[in-house]
């Protein structure tokens, strides 16, 4: 059984060309292009916290990354270096491998080198830091909304809550949906491209981690302004609820609440001006990604996030989203 | 109980002056200095593993940071922001409290913002990324170590591991000994001074973390040399092992087996030429830190360290450092 540093070398030091120095010795070393401002971020993920202790190792290989560039791609920047760390109740090889499968497939994808990182024992964790560079003045951040702005979110957020309740039997999807929710939970796809296309465009902007009312919410408080969200501008889920019956019903009502409220899908809600509307729509048709304008921000009224159901009628909700140590799920 | 949000807000987010953005938004923002190169470090710290579940907090959050300052300091690099993560099994207020006073307390000291973090619940993890700026080329890396090179290390490696045995009982450190050694144990300071004083002197460096033998066999591994270490250069503790009684005679087998595979004391051990000797001899003045030169690289001849004895004999030693996966101790 090889020790801590033939396992790194084995399975982790690969080629990094963007690095002058990769892994190996104390520190990595790089050069960022000149003038570029580096957008820095670290997340950490827990067993029986993030994920299932069973979780497929190259699904959260994957995922694990995936997590990190979406922080940089909500920020508008290029996706560049990231160092792992990571804690293992025992060496297990073949889990190793597969973490590396998952891990390399999605910084080849993105475009990242993996310069460093640190391995021990202990109770599996992952901790990723990403580093990704910008122009000066450019990053998207989530102070700028202004009132008037429309409020725009990418894809159909909810669809990895909705593969969770699926996966733990909550809900039954019927066909094709259950393929396309847990592969939204699994292999999120950070929105590295629409990130930067948003630069220049976008006022305001963050990633969907713990779910659209939670981190909308978020932008109003940077921003010091009040949202109003509005229920029939979402993305219609229509082949997924729509046949009426009463166990559609239910289905509605869940759907509604992982849209509104489920995390882990990695979307981006941006504000932009309502000039940029058109320009917005090219983008959505070069990106191939479905964008929806789903309200407009308003003068801080003193709430953060107000919804609107069809009949401008304002809901209330009770799951603002996923916060670690307010609610003691495991 | 505030949420995961209150918390980093609480006891996290500090005035960040040397960073564009700072904590709150999906990632911080830095601006190197132009033309700099930047040294990348990652560390994981399991409790259990690396600490004892019951260690004092504020001594953890100093010597989490100071771990990774001390892989900055033995690339030569200026530390100047760092990342934070951390699970924490509960949400326990004082303790989050009195780990952050210890850890600020380092980060002023050192001069390094915390940029950015993560907080989440789990099993007891701390993991820090720490980031440093350095000249192109001038980097002090674990490769350029050459045959007939000076081998150096600074103050008195050995000392954490001697806290670490009179804590767990299995000496018995005569006065004043237990304060220095459980204070190098617990409150290492990072020689980031002495890094910076070495760009262009030393022509390899690395941190002792996991031991002097088994660092320096890095740099030789790395250097693609050998190297011969004299133990009667190695820094005296006379007052420690010097009354000659029978129990003085355990003690000073201990207090050699700290000094020689003994980790977590986050000295420098470099090489240099010995056209270097003097320089060296006023660097240590300067700094008012002891330096010892402790013996000489050499050609490859397929070993990584010999150690000499006073009769200039090789002897062995069992115990190369410390490696998670590689020994079974928790």
């Amino acid at each position: 059984m090889p020790g801590e540093f033939g396992l790194i070398a084995k399975y982790f030091a690969r080629p990094t060309p963007s690095a002058v120095l990769g892994p190996g010795d104390d520190c990595a070393l790089i050069q960022p292009a000149p003038g570029k401002q580096l957008a820095v971020t670290t997340d950490m993920l827990v067993a029986g916290v993030h994920f299932l202790p069973d979780t497929d190792p190259g699904r959260l290989g994957w995922k694990a990354l995936a997590v990190n560039l979406s922080d940089l791609a909500a920020m508008g920047a290029s996706p560049r270096w990231v160092t792992l760390a990571g804690a293992l109740p025992a060496v297990d090889e073949a889990w190793i491998a597969k973490f590396a499968d998952g891990f390399f497939a999605c910084a080849a994808e993105f475009g990242v080198d993996v310069i460093g990182g640190d391995t021990t024992r202990g109770p599996l964790n992952v901790c990723i830091t990403a580093i990704g560079e910008v122009e000066p003045g450019q990053a998207l951040r989530r102070d700028g909304a202004r009132p008037g702005d429309e409020i725009w979110v990418s894809g159909r957020p909810g669809l990895a809550a909705l593969g969770l309740a699926h996966l733990q039997g909550q809900v039954k999807l019927p066909e094709p949906w259950p393929r396309l929710c847990v592969g939204a939970l699994e292999k999120p796809r950070p929105r590295v491209a629409l990130g930067q296309a948003l630069i220049g465009i976008a006022s305001a902007a963050i990633d969907v981690s713990d779910g659209l009312l939670a981190d909308l919410g978020h932008i109003c408080e940077r921003s010091g302004c009040s949202a109003a969200l509005r229920l029939v501008q979402l993305p219609q889920l229509r082949d997924l609820t729509g046949s009426g019956d009463q166990h559609d019903g239910a289905l509605r009502r869940i759907a509604l609440e992982c849209q509104l409220a489920g995390g882990d899908d990695y979307e981006l809600v941006f504000t932009a001006s309502a000039a940029q509307h058109t320009q917005l729509g090219r983008i959505a048709a070069l990106l191939e990604l479905p964008l929806w304008c789903i309200g407009e921000m308003r003068e801080n009224d003193g709430s953060k996030v107000t919804v609107f159901d069809p009949d401008d009628q304002p809901v209330s909700f009770d799951r603002q989203g996923y916060d670690h140590f307010g609610q003691q799920t495991a």
